[in-house]
């Protein structure tokens, strides 16, 4: 375990706000009253399907790039991803003119790994294991001497994606609870430190695939499970939570809603058809949830974190 | 021709402005670094696909439906429309309690039907002519008393339309050019009074699909030319320019550009890819245009109008 693998500390996001700045978008919060009426909730969708590269990933990517010194930038950067996150740190690498190489597992969305290549990332291709991931990106530090990034067990990347919350937080004021999917957990537990920091009241609810549940299943075993193999269309989160991501989960008393792939392919069609915005399947877990928890959010004032809108369009979950 | 046939003031814009504030939304601006390397423009995307349901139209047929003296409005307002405008006029009549009938002719898309249902108007159907059309609404209009709300040929609507661009100046300060689709031409005149009034030497051009260019025919002509038959996919851009909105055309020099249905599906594509915006095919029309007239917009900064979103996810453009 690296030296990186703890929480980042509310300082850290708020460094990590200031560091983005000059390169990642304050994404809109963008509202529904047809959305409101289906959950029965006042729903702020952040956004993040607009960020740089299409994905929050790029908040974690270019807080890891900028908190490098200048002899590691040098020797460049490294991770492994499934896409959004291998094409944010490319993006991120060249704000800084360093090099990215990315390691893709087989099975990824093309138009991710055409994304990657396009800002300028190196890929390099393995099985779909995790095993497999993390063999060839040890291989590619060995021989480089780049960094790695990983995509959520890193303490610059939780920071990162941390800020979404102090964006939000503030462009939706008086917010009773927020709500993010978890893969790797990068996003749940930089969001829950930060919103956290700023409102301990807030209730903190992450959603999982039924089909990747290893999140939910660990908190309520008290352990990391990790004999989960991953059964979902939600391909970005397919990872399974990291250790400290988890420590976040049971800290800020995140509650993990399951939600199985049909529920998350209706409500990826909801988001496009109501709020007009192109969101990828992973992104859509979030609104499956608020819609399978009706009770649980009744009444509230829920801020809803959408991860990304990298899609295939020739391959849309709903086609044949 | 009614005596509302008349293009409206600036000073009739502003007010539209203040009439439609409690009801219709401030629609946010976007940006795409990708669309604007692809363009070579800055372009500032004014996302009416966000607006009260899913189209600008909204604007217009709340500023209508709230200029009426109240008893006037309780007979009810009747229009006739392939979709947005019709759905639009019932959400407006809505805000204010009264009856909206709407004449939609055959062909129109199945979403935007359903919508004007679910927003409490009352379709009535009839041949996709522009006479049948006309003939359907006066009978509504003889047996009801309903005021007629037509979908461009109509002052308040202009007024209204015109508000996009009293906020998109504001937006987006400093535009060199300003384009938006046109079909009847509400929004081209709308804006073109509008953008004149706060910018007079703002560029204004109009995206038109060449399968229903009687707006470049009739510019061209120094006449309006009425046998055009719409043969294209731009289901909301079919209309014949109406009279007033073409003298506004030519009052304002608005710089028509045709474009092709493929290269209109094409940017549509673009547009869903890169803006994560889901946008309807007429709406892509704007981005079509700047694609192909690339050389007219290098460097400049361009408000760049996004008129609607309701489509049919079960009938893209693009699939088969």
């Amino acid at each position: 375990m690296s030296a990186l693998d703890v929480l980042p500390t509310p300082a850290q996001v708020r460094d990590a706000a200031a560091r983005i700045a000059p390169h990642a978008t304050v994404t809109p919060v963008l509202r529904s009253a047809a959305l409101d009426q289906r959950v029965g909730a006042a729903l702020f969708f952040k956004c993040e399907n607009l960020q740089r590269g299409g994905a929050f990933k790029f908040r974690g990517a270019c807080n890891a790039v900028w908190s490098l010194a200048d002899g590691e930038a040098a020797r460049g950067v490294v991770t492994h991803s499934s896409g959004n996150h291998g094409n944010a740190l490319a993006l991120a690498a060249a704000t800084r003119g360093i090099q990215a190489h990315v390691v893709v597992p087989e099975g990824a969305v093309q138009a991710k790994l055409d994304a990657i290549a396009r800002a300028g990332g190196t890929l390099h291709r393995c099985a779909p294991t995790q095993a497999a991931r993390e063999a060839m990106c040890a291989e590619v530090q060995a021989r480089t001497g780049a960094t790695l990034v990983h995509p959520y067990a890193d303490t610059r990347v939780m920071a990162g994606q941390g800020t979404i919350a102090l964006e939000l937080l503030r462009q939706a004021p008086g917010l009773d609870a927020v709500i993010t999917p978890v893969g790797g957990g990068g996003l749940a537990a930089g969001v829950a430190v930060a919103a956290h920091a700023l409102a301990p009241d807030v209730a903190l609810f992450a959603a999982e695939p039924a089909g990747a549940d290893d999140a939910a299943r660990s908190l309520a075993a008290g352990r990391r499970v990790t004999d989960v193999v991953p059964d979902t269309v939600c391909d970005g989160l397919r990872a399974l939570v990291g250790e400290r991501n988890l420590d976040a989960l049971g800290a800020h008393r995140v509650e993990v809603i399951a939600v199985d792939d049909a529920e998350t392919v209706a409500a990826m069609r909801l988001l496009w058809t109501e709020l007009k915005q192109v969101v990828e399947v992973s992104s859509a877990t979030v609104l499956a949830a608020l819609l399978k928890a009706r009770g649980r959010f009744a009444g509230r004032r829920v801020g809803v974190v959408l991860t990304g809108g990298n899609v295939d369009l020739d391959a849309l979950p709903w086609r044949g």
